[in-house]
């Protein structure tokens, strides 16, 4: 028997990685023009240092957008060796205020699915990154009604999930748990024994794609769409 | 009765302040050398306008440290009218990781009136802030174990306070909170009907100081120092 459904956020229930996709654009129209102005090189490995001092600086800043910017402006001085303006550096600045003030954008066919399934399970949130953003977020999404709890985490480990649910006083083997992303949605939570169902998004960061492992693969049933997951949530219920 | 002692954290359990303190030495004296090197001026009114840009930027990046060093890029782009350079700007950007990165100092007494109060009562962490940092903060302290839980908050607003209360079945009348900053540890509780402990702190930032209306202060006790604490607490309770 079901007892709680978790659902993810970002690129689960709302569109998240577009943005960080328009930023990269954006960035690179800026050193683009910085090449062209102070005279310097841009390397054709551009997307892996991006990528390398963004992982890199997880540890320091975490996830979500003001992490993001903050590697972008590393990454801007060095592949610039420095050359780099205070003023287009500002521009690559203004990206992080623009990120945080987009509006929500709910996926697909996610309101009635909160609604179908809130009527039979009490459905929690549980979102990674900057705690200000991502309650700011919930909060101008329309449908944090539909939750009994909203839990923001630094990294979604195991060890994170395993808090959470011991507070809601939730066994983890009756908990399912609906993300786009099988790293940090489906497989922290299957190794404590719980269920995913993973939605996956062609949106999603590489960073959190994984391979689900043989053991796990009984634990997890894929589902193409949010429209899906009320069915695919009843017969996994009516099953066990 | 006194169901629940809540702490705040920095400059309350811990130093805090003086990391900041030392990022502004530090960012002065990169604007200085800029201003010799790039020949720009910098204004008499800094300190002015970093606090103007820093408070500014609370809706967009929230308290801590990153939200900080953002603030001082921001301000340096700024006052220099772009002329710092990306080189200039990386250092200031290097002021953020070694902030992260500092040692916790506990402050004085601390860990004797927690292991004191810990045995007669409940005691809850509530700090604002940046969530990864904070609890790398706690989880570093060596205190964690004395707290029943721990809650880290975008903004200490009454509503946010409420929250936590309700989520933890806790009476605000039979709360008392301790801590450094009159607007973010003690009016906020006074308001829902709790108790507070102002244990002030020379090195806290002037934004988070606060008059105390007339009609709170008979809830409020002025602690001289975290060594205090445990008698007013005690003296609290049995009053009432």
């Amino acid at each position: 028997m079901i007892q709680t459904i978790g659902f993810d956020a970002d690129d689960t229930l709302w569109q998240n990685e577009h943005l960080y996709a328009d930023a990269r654009r954006k960035y690179d129209a800026i050193l683009r023009s910085s090449a062209s102005v102070n005279g310097h090189g841009i390397p054709a490995n551009l997307d892996d240092i991006v990528h390398e001092i963004e992982v890199g600086n997880l540890p320091y800043y975490g996830y979500g957008i003001t992490s993001f910017v903050m590697s972008l402006i590393e990454t801007a001085i060095r592949v610039t060796d420095g050359r780099i303006t205070g003023r287009e550096l500002g521009e690559i600045q203004d990206i992080a205020k623009q990120m945080v003030a987009a509006e929500v954008e709910l996926l697909d066919a996610v309101e009635e699915t909160l609604a179908d399934l809130s009527a039979d399970y009490p459905l929690i949130l549980i979102t990674k990154g900057d705690l200000l953003h991502q309650q700011k977020k919930v909060a101008r999404s329309g449908i944090e009604h539909y939750f009994v709890h909203v839990e923001v985490v630094s990294e979604k480990s195991p060890e994170s999930y395993a808090q959470v649910l011991r507070r809601l006083d939730i066994i983890p083997e009756r908990f399912v748990m609906v993300g786009n992303s099988m790293r940090s949605d489906i497989l922290p939570v299957t190794a404590l024994g719980g269920r995913g169902i993973y939605v996956p998004n062609d949106q999603t960061w590489h960073f959190e794609n994984a391979d689900l492992p043989e053991d796990a693969a009984e634990s997890v049933i894929e589902a193409n769409g949010m429209r899906e997951v009320p069915a695919l949530i009843r017969r996994l219920d009516s099953d066990s």
